[in-house]
């Protein structure tokens, strides 16, 4: 009842929003399509690298943007804690804060609180957790969750939800997604509108399809701007991942955003596309760069093995990222073993140029209704295997 | 007896080499000139950034040059441990390594067998030392690091000397001066000379005036292609070094460039171009941006002070870096505190462009005849301390 009511009263006030998706065209289920927003318009399937902590790690802003990063996100739980959302909303949000002017999507918190809060306790209410850095103890509620994003001059907000972990059983993943129903609605409520930013719920429901279901429909009620599908990649493995996906998409609006939280490794990028999802993140472009992962088109590549001790070719030869196009894998090793923080730097930069270029090439091919035709190729490339040794 | 017979080989055999400093004009001591190299022109005075294993610490290249460098040095004791010298001859030089096009000048390991190798042994042949990284064993003679030099490809190769801690004994210094001497001239039989390579001596001695004037005299005969002033800046103190420099330079040839090893802070600098000297390098600005410490015209600014907090100024207003054209002193401060490497990135970028911004000022102030002036404006600046607090 209170979902029915509130959704007429949003339908109204939004009639002047132009946060809009527009759902340019179709090859089978993969989308294309084009988001716009108060700070720019983004290109759908779209990968949004991670900047935790009003900072995309390692990468100068100016590289990621020149990678063509169209949206990044920023970590709601971390920037509560330190530098605190009061002196960001002092500061001018955190896009002023960090110097980046296109969209940024903020997360709620919730997914980080379960993952490193200690003494957390749900409530119906929100959540009570203690944070990692010192200690100290914080309350979430949807309204504060909101609220912050608010002060954190988010594009897209998103609701709170909560986060299980898998597996999970039946009666724990309904309580969950009931209890995100909940938050949801409330999180809809607290959240202001302002032309051009959007706010979107979060299905869940772990990996039963009639939770999935039901999660979808409800939330829809709530029109948000957008819906994002959590509670995946979370252990289930991409075979259970893809068809939880298939079953949730299926019921979820075609003419609104669809988000997987989170994900992923290129190869779940491209069988999410396929399956109807628009937007992704994930910290492995960032994070693995640091560990001396690097992606390629053929696969994995350890740059820190010896055998690329004297290795004069570029990471990837069809890769047009500035490491790619300055540096052999000899240099990149060397930086690695000598623990020089360039190493991290190039290798960062070419991960976060992978993945965006991987996304540009996903939209040139739904457009040119060969995604089957992309998706076959790249695989058998990505799966082929490093280069043999020199 | 075995210096002057090498000289004359060298004077006929250099006829043909275009590694040539030309000086252009002097302000008193201060000196404005122009040093041609196989790999470009540098002009002097000048600041090269330290590379110590083939980067530039937490900047990248490019930026680096965007910076305005014209010569970077790198570690030849590094270097050797790490990847080791054979297989940067493989590589095709230190220069191609890294990727850097511009004049590249090697130290000849001395000074950091000193200060970080482990149970060292000076005998008249050469050093034998255990490697800081593995504890191997490694011997270093003038001429196995002149062929390490060459293997690096070098633009500028050092010759191998014995640097002794500040204070020493009149006798100590004498030794260790006159076997730097001994190690000169055969460095210089080591050196291979190729068109518009050079080769530069270092003058030893202590804060001994005699010892240094020997020094200097006895080096300009063996031809160097550029004299070095080795072994200050060790604890001796500016007032002590300032004095140590203008007994030094006095007998330095005028048509050859000096080059004060490691130093220094930027009145250091300022300093020893007033004394004469024309080339620096230092580990400072890459090392005080990795610990928070930023060089502004107003002095050193520790950002991870508090007060910065909220401040939405540029570190230092008078900077046309990228870090001070894009963020506040309270983003850099965020990013201390949440020990993210984009901190160390934008704070090492701007004091290498604050140094190097430093030395185009000394120039044009040698040029205008103006140097005592921008001396007076720097220093008065420089010691009054950082702006007030918002």
């Amino acid at each position: 009842m209170a979902i029915v009511a509130f959704s007429q009263k949003r339908i109204k006030s939004n009639l002047s929003n132009y946060f809009n998706y527009k759902l340019i065209s179709k090859d089978k289920n993969a989308r294309l399509g084009k988001l716009f927003t108060a700070h720019g318009e983004i290109d759908t399937p779209i990968f949004m690298p991670v900047g935790t902590a009003a900072t995309v790690k390692a990468i100068h802003l100016k590289d990621v943007e020149l990678s063509g990063a169209q949206i990044i996100l920023s970590n709601t739980y971390h920037l509560m804690l330190r530098p605190g959302y009061e002196n960001i909303r002092k500061l001018g949000g955190v896009r002023k804060f960090m110097g980046w002017e296109k969209p940024l999507l903020t997360d709620s918190g919730g997914f980080q609180i379960m993952s490193l809060g200690k003494l957390r306790k749900v409530e119906d209410e929100g959540v009570t957790f203690k944070s990692h850095l010192d200690g100290s103890k914080y309350f979430l509620s949807p309204k504060i969750s909101t609220d912050i994003q608010n002060a954190l001059d988010a594009t897209i907000t998103m609701q709170l939800d909560e986060c299980i972990p898998y597996p999970a059983s039946y009666e724990e993943a309904e309580r969950a997604m009931k209890l995100s129903l909940d938050w949801a609605l409330k999180s809809r409520e607290a959240f202001e509108n302002r032309n051009g930013y959007g706010q979107f719920g979060i299905v869940q429901g772990s990996v039963y399809s009639d939770l999935r279901r039901q999660s979808a429909k409800d939330l829809t009620k709530l029109d948000f701007d957008g819906y994002a599908i959590g509670g995946l990649a979370v252990g289930e493995g991409q075979k259970l991942m893809f068809e939880t996906l298939e079953n949730t998409t299926l019921h979820m609006q075609d003419n609104k955003p669809r988000y997987l939280m989170g994900v992923g490794k290129p190869d779940d990028i491209i069988g999410a596309v396929k399956r109807g999802v628009d937007m992704f993140d994930c910290v492995l472009p960032t994070r693995s760069g640091r560990t001396g992962q690097a992606f390629t088109s053929r696969g994995q590549v350890n740059i820190k093995n010896s055998r690329h001790n004297l290795d004069i070719r570029p990471l990837d030869n069809s890769c047009s990222c500035y490491t790619c196009k300055n540096y052999t894998r000899a240099y990149l090793h060397h930086l690695f073993k000598a623990q020089e923080i360039l190493g991290l730097m190039l290798l960062s930069w070419h991960n976060i140029h992978f993945y965006l270029n991987l996304m540009k090439n996903i939209r040139e091919a739904i457009k040119d209704k060969s995604f089957e035709t992309y998706e076959s190729y790249f695989l058998e490339n990505y799966y082929s295997g490093d280069i043999d040794p020199l």
